[in-house]
């Protein structure tokens, strides 16, 4: 049977249920919904990233991109990227900041949807991905 | 070229359209988004469990499962979890009574993302998962 | 390491961001989350198929078909077909268009989860899809 292997990069608090920030099995890599959440510092409960959008998603990826990296993986190995919005207004401004994340990537990037969800209070955006490894 | 077999268990009703409750395809066990309605009984319309989360909760949380295990796998297998809710206020509540049910998961816990959407009137959760089997 | 490949068929414009319409990676096909755009024309800014329901679904299932297709791969190999829709009153007509959609279907079809999101103005409907090849 295929092992199944938690990853939890230390820049990251335990998640606040039982689920893995990633896990992989087999040649599948998932990496939950990751949101603006600077480093996780001792005792402090934790505070997104802003007050705007750009700190917001640019911290939200380095999230993702930790997980992936935690696991021996990276963004070109992702092939699905779920982007979670809260305001349709942003989609123009997220796209720049996507694009920017993601000028010198060498591989054809991930795959993506985005959609306008709600999100508890402070959070603008939300994101998971799916890697592909081996 | 690789087998594809859908899975509808005992106590779930044929879906409401042309999907599968749950297929796999090779290594990959997909499982459709499951609500809270109790074992199908003929002729009876399905009407969630409730009107609590618990009971909503638990009732999705039942249905997901026995699409795995129809299909010969279970939570064990389970890379990524999606949680639908309808009230952001309902999170926490969710973070308990899930804990509880995977409280004896002897593996590392799926991936999980939650976001809070629209539902059809009634439902208070929907939950979909993918599994990796072999 | 696997070879990474992306997919854009020629009836579409390239992504409004760096992500890939659909992109391969193993067994692994996931097309990017599709709307009801036409066949993209030269200078013209793309409009949804409309004004109905069943006008934008059929385009935007096209879409998501041309992709898969790109691929050398279609609705035989997919597993998940996610369906967003901006409208709870639209979920009995959606599923009228989608068994249409897929009557002569020969395999087990796709599992699905339907939630209801915003979309940017003028869109009634997204739809994305992961598929197994091999």
């Amino acid at each position: 049977m295929t092992e199944k292997t938690a990853y939890t990069p230390a820049t990251h608090t335990a998640p606040p249920a039982r689920f893995s920030h990633g896990v992989r099995k087999g040649g599948i890599l998932q990496v939950a919904g990751q949101v603006g959440f600077p480093p996780a510092r001792d005792g402090a409960a934790p505070r997104p990233a802003g007050p705007t959008l750009r700190a917001q998603m640019e911290q939200t990826l380095a999230n993702v991109e930790a997980v992936l990296r935690e696991a021996g993986s990276g963004w070109e190995d992702a092939v699905m990227i779920r982007v979670y919005l809260t305001d349709t207004a942003h989609f123009a401004e997220m796209n720049e900041i996507y694009d920017a994340y993601f000028a010198e990537l060498a591989v054809p990037p991930a795959a993506r949807t985005t959609v306008y969800v709600g999100l508890p209070e402070g959070l603008l955006v939300e994101i998971d991905a799916m890697a592909v490894l081996g």
